[in-house]
């Protein structure tokens, strides 16, 4: 019970400073999230209600069952694009089936993260490699950053991929509306310059530096009063600076998802998406919030939460939620000790929609649109691009052929193509495992690869050391260099492969094993196993293959070469190598310091 | 240049002997070769002639290119079934565009096998695992066996899946025609029967072994010359059964194969998948042959012998061919010494469809549907569920899901989702290394893990040793891991990974293994590095980790511990342990014989 409801073992030991720490804490946090549920709903192409909507049961759930004890779950920027996208695919945005997708969005994904937190399938999201994720991620910020240009300037435009956005971004230019590019460019620059100097300043003006820590991320909010302000005392709705208008006041509504299963099953593909980036994107944030207190969290049981958070989200009219960067660190700043600090949040954000809502009618729609475009610019990491060129070719053509794609084909093309790219990589780099010729080193019972070490070896035995574990992508490559080996080697009647660094023989390896026997039996040669260790040896004894075995499996290697080589090991156990601390290991390849 | 054409390598040595050698392997396969070639471009959907040119100019290629001495190539069965399923999705079967998209497979596929050869992209065969493979080789033989039914019941029935080919015979089983199905039962029985009885049967009346063994291969020519014979003297082709009727006569066509980019652009996945399926079976045949004499080939080059064979069939008219398994060991048995024998064999389909192609016209259509459900029956290896279910659930999940979607989605939902399952089982497989936590052996220089052996650890250290390469699918694993073991001590000052193990670290764990070293940083935590590799070692010097990085890299884990636990490790290198033999390693685990 403990294990499913973290929430059983921090509650214990809730107590009044705790209280006051989160209180404070869900505070902060609230404040600014009111202005980012609005313009992440509005990217999600949803009215902006739901994204407060999102906002509330939500953290309430993943309060419940999540493990970290300062993530703050609610709508987040890459999600909310995955959502316009996937929603977009089915239903016209405004539309009511619209909203209906974006429901149905999160009860899938709520019920996939249930179910891989049950079932713990998490290392799912291991296929998305790192520079899949930082390239999917800089990809997105552009698109995004990119479609709400069009809010800035006022303007009638939209597409999935930047070849879309930038033709109907230059069709619609020249209806640009200026007094809409002014409040928007006024925000935009606003935005930046609170971001990176705010804090700066108050410090500069004596405000201590926790306090102004806190005050730089209430830019957004800043933003959002001195723009409904200008707007009302300018008139700016009648110069045609679009606005918010009516949001509905209210708690949100609670309902059952409809049930769809055509819809379901044409959005189940997008919501595995949305699951898998969500959850990888919220575990390394918690994760990494948490080390620096010394906790830890577990991922399976976050998927639990997030699971929890999402369905909690399809029944109150809210679309897909994921635990967010920014607001988690203000949360953490903030001093919020326990989970409860998201459910007040909560309450906070519920106030506000049952009160703060009316003020929201002249908030411009340009001002969500700079504070997405100045949120998700901070995502973008162009640098990226030269460290990992620098550090392996590979991780960059999985980086940039996910940038690519991302930006030019959208972004469901684009994550697929990096998994493929770094799936099939992946498997080029572990195509070729290494495998060392070994012989005898003289009055030892160690065996070294022949080609680094002075050893003494039978001309008859082949002795072969394979340094992975087999599995279908190197079982081909372990055929063709025990064919080469021995075509190499006329003399050879014996070949013991030392199994010492083998972890693991699937089925495909298994079957090249057999291959690798019938085609040396063919010539004449037969085939020994040595040092096979324990699991692997359970696994190979349930099948055929010793029992056809043509040679012996032998403890030890050296067991192998004084049953098969007699001579030539007696000769080498007797021949003591002077030079060599008998207790010390052989490095086979030294490792060396940095210069 | 020997690299690219091993002619010049077999054809200086080419002398009188070899010469008859490969003449007798060329007549005894070309026999076999004729009704195989009608029935397999009879089975892509195309006119029985066309498999003819596919048996011409592609053997010549190959026999100049190819790195196998006995591999005969031309069309096979699983490879039609893939073009019957990919130009039946652009073109009528039948229609001038269904030819002309068969001739466009061959030459894409042609195209990618040459540039997989030059780039050395051979390693993407190694996505098939061996469950993959032979699920997809069974559901392909119960698919293919199932759709030549219509002919042997002389009824118009179709599709591409198991659901549409059996609702389709029941509905045309009515108007069997029971002439056609009297002859196509005949023919089966008798080919059964020849494949399994008739080498025994010819032994036994006195013919010699060998002979016994290659005319036993002549059933389906037997059957072909004895239907045909029926059909003219008792008229069948009255009674309604349908013949192969006009095969035009002459040599193939040469011409430029269509440039139809929209075409080639639509086909380019299926013709990705015929080439990739060609090469795994040509290369196993081949290699499986190479070894019985203690050969070798070149599978980067086998691709280019390959890409040839299929670039001359779109020049000649023909469709995408491969390596067969029975023709090759044909080839074999009958003493085939050099490539030179397909070339012969070229010659004598030449001779063939110059001259008996009007003895074919009364060729019942249900004989050469019955030789390919013999042919292909063969490959269906129901036995492998249950041995793979013994060895590997794993491996039988990829090998069931395999067959499964391959027979109720078809071809290619099969394969690729073979190739899921089989890449996401081993990312599972591998997502959580085999981490131990290390003390010092008394009285060595060695260190064990702690659950196993008796050692001694100094409290404010935390020795890791990773047993496997880092990689994507891993990297968060060892997060998690870190960070529970740092958790559980609270005296730990210092953590030290020791990378014996380690033979790569790509981007995604280089950025984890920055993100563990910052995690215990912000928990006064230091992170070091021991006995990391040379090639590891080049890599992490061209990053910015090193210069980081919070503690030291030790060429051994003894220096490093002596440096920061120095009093356990005097203490530990002076308690020197009487029950240890210095020299012998320590085994983790023990390998056992299988009893």
């Amino acid at each position: 019970m403990l294990r499913y409801l973290p929430i059983l073992d921090w509650g214990r030991h809730y107590d009044r400073r705790t209280l006051s720490a989160d209180l404070l804490a869900a505070l902060i946090v609230t404040i600014m999230l009111i202005p980012q549920s609005l313009a992440y709903a509005m990217l999600a192409g949803l009215p902006p209600v739901v994204g407060l909507y999102a906002s509330i049961l939500p953290l309430v759930a993943y309060a419940v069952f999540g493990t970290s004890r300062t993530l703050a779950v609610g709508p987040v920027a890459v999600v909310s694009l995955l959502t316009a996208t996937a929603a977009g695919a089915v239903a016209i945005p405004g539309s009511g089936e619209y909203l209906v997708a974006a429901i149905a969005l999160a009860l899938l994904s709520g019920l996939i993260l249930l179910a891989m937190g049950l079932f713990r399938l998490g290392f799912v999201a291991n296929l998305l490699s790192h520079p899949v994720i930082s390239g999917f991620i800089t990809a997105s910020g552009i698109l995004i950053a990119t479609s709400q240009l069009r809010h800035i300037l006022g303007i009638d435009a939209g597409g999935h991929t930047m070849v879309e956005l930038a033709r109907s971004l230059v069709d619609g230019l020249p209806e640009t509306n200026l007094p809409t590019l002014a409040v928007g460019a006024a925000a935009t620059a606003f935005l930046f310059w609170a971001r990176s100097r705010l804090r700066a300043a108050l410090r500069h003006i004596g405000v201590p530096s926790c306090a102004a820590a806190m005050l730089a991320r209430t830019g957004p909010v800043l933003a959002v009063a001195l723009s409904i302000l200008a707007v009302v005392l300018l008139d700016l709705g009648a110069a045609g600076v679009a606005v918010v208008g009516d949001v509905p006041q209210g708690l949100p509504p609670l309902a059952l998802p409809p049930l769809d299963f055509g819809l379901w099953a044409a959005l189940l593909p997008a919501a595995l998406l949305i699951s898998v980036i969500g959850f990888v994107e919220s575990v390394s944030v918690a994760q990494t919030l948490a080390a620096k207190r010394r906790q830890s969290i577990r991922p399976d049981q976050e998927l639990i939460g997030l699971g929890a958070a999402n369905l909690a989200a399809a029944f109150s009219g809210g679309y897909p939620v994921t635990g967010g960067f920014a607001r988690s660190v203000v949360n953490f700043d903030a001093g919020a000790e326990t989970p409860a600090a998201g459910a007040y949040t909560a309450v906070g954000i519920a106030a506000a929609s049952l009160f703060l809502t009316p003020l929201l009618y002249h908030l411009p729609v340009a001002v969500l649109a700079a504070t997405i475009i100045v949120a998700v610019l901070s995502l973008v990491d162009i640098g990226a691009l030269r460290r990992t060129w620098s550090y392996s070719r590979f991780d960059f053509a999985a980086l940039a052929g996910t940038i690519l794609v991302t930006l030019i084909r959208g972004v469901e093309a684009g994550i697929l193509t990096g998994v493929a790219i770094s799936v099939l990589l992946h498997l080029w780099r572990t195509s070729r495992p290494h495998v060392a010729v070994l012989g005898q080193v003289p009055g030892t019972a160690h065996f070294r690869n022949i080609l680094r070490h002075d050893v003494i070896s039978a001309p008859q035995v082949l002795s072969l050391r394979i340094d992975e574990s087999l599995y279908f992508g190197n079982a081909r490559a372990i055929e063709d260099v025990v064919q080469r080996e021995v075509a190499a080697r006329p003399e050879v009647r014996e070949v013991v492969l030392n199994c010492a660094a083998v972890n693991g023989i699937d089925a495909s390896a298994l079957e090249s094993l057999e291959l690798i026997m019938h085609r040396l039996q063919d010539a004449g040669i037969r085939l020994h196993l040595s040092e096979v260790k324990g699991p692997v040896m359970d696994r190979l004894a349930r099948t055929e293959f010793l029992r056809h075995l043509s040679g012996g499996v032998y403890l030890s290697h050296h067991e192998a070469l004084a049953d098969l080589a007699p001579d030539t090991t007696r000769d080498a156990d007797a021949r003591a190598r002077p030079d060599l601390d008998p207790a010390q290991p052989f490095p086979e390849r030294p490792a060396r310091r940095p210069t």
